[in-house]
């Protein structure tokens, strides 16, 4: 199966954090199981701050519940190959997105919904690249969720355009070359969403 | 069908409740889906808070999905009826039981989890003693939803005392006291766990 690269970003995840995929597995799915879990709390809380847009009420509940399910299916992964699921550090990753989230509360619910956008499109693209550096079973459980994290990268843009038709493109790339300096800038932590590792 | 008084409740719903369910049926599915939507932000606030306990990685996550297909289920309800789900102002009894819960934190894990009970135990309650009172579609609706209340209610029991054997039966008992004054109590609002309605 060949992932088409998401067109909103604007760069690859580098060779040299593919390199550090096989010694940090574990690492990487302690991480990947708590981004599902913020995944999960974003998609509710925008049900809070966002509550009067149908779009919002008509699908975050399903995308909250989708997080949800694969963060069982991770904790069930973690839990069977003997590892311990506990709240490690997160990459600096979407915090440093967030710095960019407009403080007006209309601009704010595009930058919100563009930002999510950007997190799952870049989940989408670093589950593509590590399937050839896992094993058959981690390899069949990334590829499947590709196809989840596709569609909720894509649910997100169809949100934001429903919403903001003529501004969304503008944003995308506005976000798109701050991501991208996240992804190839020198990283000192190894997680799911982080930068160039240290060597 | 009939359903079991839940034991853990010292108090039925008062009869003045009742006679306010027909007129406030809006009102009542609008509280209901925000009740939902709070019941999956706790269900992953304890992931968060708790995450060293296996038991509630096991379970939250499902339980969370519960409530946010409870919530979509509401939320298509309202929309068919022609109503709009709109944020409104909450009953005072959910944040009044909160007001008893420890500050020390293996208590608090203790009274949280009781205090989830309660809240569980009251909606299954109360969709039971509803259902004469609502037409075909909701009946069937609510009757359904009793079930996923008490396997939750219970839930929440059986995991408080996995962790706190000997300590859950007298915290069932304080919280039982406290719940049972809030129902009783006049209350100027009417909502799905509200108190006895001002005439």
């Amino acid at each position: 199966m060949i992932f088409e690269f998401p067109e909103i970003l604007a760069c690859p995840t580098p060779e040299s954090w593919l390199g550090k995929v096989n010694p940090n597995i574990e690492t990487l799915l302690i991480d990947h199981a708590l981004c599902e879990k913020k995944a999960a709390l974003s998609a509710i809380s925008m049900l809070y701050s966002y509550a009067k847009y149908d779009k919002i009420i008509e699908h975050m509940p399903k995308l909250a519940r989708e997080e949800l399910k694969h963060f069982e299916m991770v904790t069930n992964i973690i839990r069977k190959r003997g590892f311990v699921y506990k709240p490690i550090t997160p990459s600096n990753y979407a915090k440093s997105l967030h710095k960019h989230v407009a403080k007006e509360p209309n601009e704010r619910f595009l930058d919100m919904l563009v930002l999510a956008a950007f997190i799952e499109a870049r989940s989408y693209e670093r589950f593509s690249v590590i399937i050839p550096y896992l094993d058959g079973e981690l390899a069949q459980f990334y590829e499947r969720l590709c196809y989840s994290e596709r569609r909720h990268y894509l649910l997100y843009i169809d949100i934001a355009r429903e919403y903001f038709s003529d501004k969304v493109d503008e944003k995308v790339s506005y976000f798109s070359l701050h991501e991208a300096q996240l992804i190839t800038a020198k990283d000192n932590l190894f997680r799911m969403h982080s930068g160039v590792p240290h060597a």
